[in-house]
């Protein structure tokens, strides 16, 4: 972790494994006086991609903030890199979306208040209104968009409009029971993360819990993962279990389920505030 | 655990549930002056059955060994029992079967060598010769019965012959590479524990730890289980996962497994040796 | 889990080893048309003592619940028992005690709210008046007890009258950062749950994710015990770690153990509201 | 992990925190045609001191292996570097110290004959001769010192002669009951692999499983270390727990522990011969 109160400036970036690319990047950041603080990279040899996050400190750094895209795209292009830059003083813009139950809702709501999450949860969007007092105590802007058959379309139409208008940076299905629209999901590539209630792909769908009560496992699980269009298969960013046993009940599943939900969901929310995803194919590079 | 030196009778039963089981049964064991070290329960409310183990001392017990199964009997079809009676002087007989791979192989040997696994492991069988130096080793009758499409089932006969023939209690397949024939599983109903190399039921089949891989997963797991004529689908004994991330290659994941499979299936069979599983459908309890 | 509709009675008891105990209670129980649904018991050998926990439904009991005492008397006192006897239909009465941090104090509050902790959060006592606005979100009395070394005397006489006058039953100590004194302790022993935010025995006392950092641990820990009079050195009734490296700062140390402090301090009160646990010497049987 | 037959260069370094670094030594390995396929790097802020770990590929590098400590010399003076250049052709040369407990000897064994453990296991050293059979079967050199209060100096003299004499670059006390001396230690500084069998700080020294029991503890734990002259106070490298329970006996945990014994060291063991770890003050940096 940096000093809290130093301002970084983050690169995440992919591209064809090749020579030179630390060499170049790091001179970069050297030769305008930038401390980097952490730096870490990846190869995938199965696809000769090279994937990095490297963070240095902006103070004494002789390129100004907004000029530092214009510098850096040179080095880009000459690898043919994917990138982002992200600066630490900017704070992401969280939307939760949840259904009836609240123990991920709190937990996202209560980590971020205490400061282990570090972003500005905008907005809650929910189906149902139940989960509205909650966002009264923490003073979330609330919207309810109840979805049946009907005016699925409308309604995300309007959801959508709202996360655009909010500039939402990241989007939060706290154990939120609706399948989000093809068009929705690829609105916000790689910018909804999810909550599955088992250890994936063990269990998919419906009713988890259920399925692995029926199939008599001695461990249960619980998988985050960005959401695409092929259901409950996207990018996995985070997976826990705990152990059950013959006296467990459907219902102790579901409650030890709770408990790792809320871990799991989020530590896989930090890892993508704090800048340390790269999603490539269907996996992910988690930089922790 | 009881004192090591004292000998023990354990009663594992199964039975519809109703009232007075566990006052018969005690009541039984304390009027010919036994006494219960262990007692453990179970009632499984969805088919009403009842489950026990009950673990007593044999020293002062005034039924003599021999007649304990008639005595008992009267009580076990008062209350329609499924029962079995074990005495902890007996060392179950217990038969390895395995491939190439021998890492669970030396596992259970040196854990039965250790005294961790209490059992006479009586015979080695593989369709290869790669193993037959630690047979030795440890000084174990290694059989080789080498399997093709065409002599499966002679080969089979052969060893089911051998395994009745040495009145084998338990078969333990240590990543044994060949599917048991239906037949070969009839006849060894419970008594075949498998360790698959993933958490079932994710990655059923072959390469399980190519699965994940290609899947991109955060944990690998390990199951160990009684082996049914449905592949991969018998009732679990335990589990175990491992995290594992993106700079895990196929050949490190393949390496943190083996880890795990020793674990697992050591565990399960240290149950099972123990006379503390019990299989009802397609679940088990394992009283630990 | 028995239904939660069912009514039933839990024994927790303990006494000397001997032949007949739980012929004798199982035998009381069945003779007046009980049905146990759960029984348990542990004998430490050390000791010869002779624990256990049966659990058996109301409903059909012949014996009147005011009476069961009396008439189970006679067998505790055959036994020479020390005994507890509970209905599941008395809700346990509990206190939380809190300081400034709020993350534990928040996870019970939760947890009892789903129905995870079956308990009636009575009151909540602090020495500060921060965490009020929490009592007052979940509709909890809030008292305020400050607390310096000339008030300590009277301010706990204070909160020993409140909490006898509500007469609670259970007192949680959720990161509650003053020493009780020795006379409060005894007061209520056995009743008073603390979290101590480190593997005990390692690192007793102030400070100890410092102490963690300093000596440049692998793993973090929490422990959860009942209060004895000597610091940090009561009976454990749960404990939890989580793996931390050389890239934790003490602040994510801190972090890290938040969350691993809530777990842990949940899952032993959780044991103790429904009846799990019973304290011998300085260790727990936790009949989980 | 690099593709296993490609020869690789490992520079492991710490130094005064500066700018430049990364540039520096990346600049350095890209002038001369070297492919980085890992780096990892690490700045402790307490101590301001910067730590590294960078690895390429040897084909195409254009400075003969013999001439690289000279070159890199010059970037390693500039910024007052501690480093060491490894190659990964140059299996470590490796001696484990036991007495009589075998099953860390056997789990080092069969990990490195199976390539988990890449070294060359050239001599075994134990004050007793039980373990002797074991090392004739595995084919390694095996010397008895039979230590005792008047020999103590002159075994240790002979001793460090012949790991001297042998260039050993490791030494792995797998449960070897023996005290060093300072002078030992001091010979092999960081060379020298320890496994606790407890949750190091807590319960120091002699029966720690005794101590464990005692406490009433339902985590056991192993710490691995490097030996330093204060005893198990050495740099923590590995740590892993295990729950147990009530039901648990001290030889339970003994046996319980053995497993997590052999996973905790091996995994140091392993951490160390891949070149990962790093000692700065009485902590590691492991770049795992």
């Amino acid at each position: 972790m940096p000093e809290k109160n130093k301002e970084t400036a983050i690169l995440l970036l992919s591209c064809p494994d090749q020579k030179g690319i630390v060499a170049e990047i790091s001179s970069f950041i050297y030769q305008y006086s930038g401390n980097i603080i952490h730096s870490d990279q990846h190869t995938d040899e199965e696809s000769g991609s090279f994937f990095m996050r490297i963070e240095w400190e902006l103070e004494g750094f002789e390129i100004p903030k907004q000029e530092i895209p214009g510098a850096f795209g040179v080095i880009a292009g000459k690898f043919s890199m994917d990138w982002e830059l992200h600066f630490s003083s900017v704070i992401p813009r969280l939307a939760i979306m949840a259904s009836k139950l609240d123990h991920c809702l709190y937990d996202l709501l209560l980590k971020n208040k205490s400061g282990e999450l570090r972003a500005e949860i905008t907005l809650i969007i929910s189906n149902h209104s139940d989960v509205k007092p909650i966002a009264d105590y923490f003073g979330i802007d609330f919207y309810t968009f109840p979805i049946d058959k009907e005016n699925k379309f409308e309604a995300e139409r309007k959801e959508i409009e709202l996360l655009q208008k909010e500039k939402i940076d990241l989007i939060v299905l706290a154990r939120y029971m609706q399948v989000l629209s093809e068009n929705f999901v690829e609105l916000f590539s790689n910018k909804i993360i999810n909550i599955h209630h088992s250890f994936l792909p063990a269990f998919v769908g419906a009713k988890p819990y259920h399925q692995a009560f029926t199939r008599g496992v001695k461990l249960i699980g619980a998988t985050s993962h960005y959401v695409t269009k092929d259901l409950d298969n996207g990018p996995i960013i985070a997976q826990g279990v705990i152990s059950v046993s013959h006296r467990d009940s459907l219902e102790d599943l579901i409650q030890k389920g709770k408990e790792l939900e809320k871990t799991v969901l989020s530590r896989a929310v930090k890892h993508h505030l704090e800048n340390k995803t790269l999603v490539f194919g269907n996996k992910t590079v988690v930089f922790d």
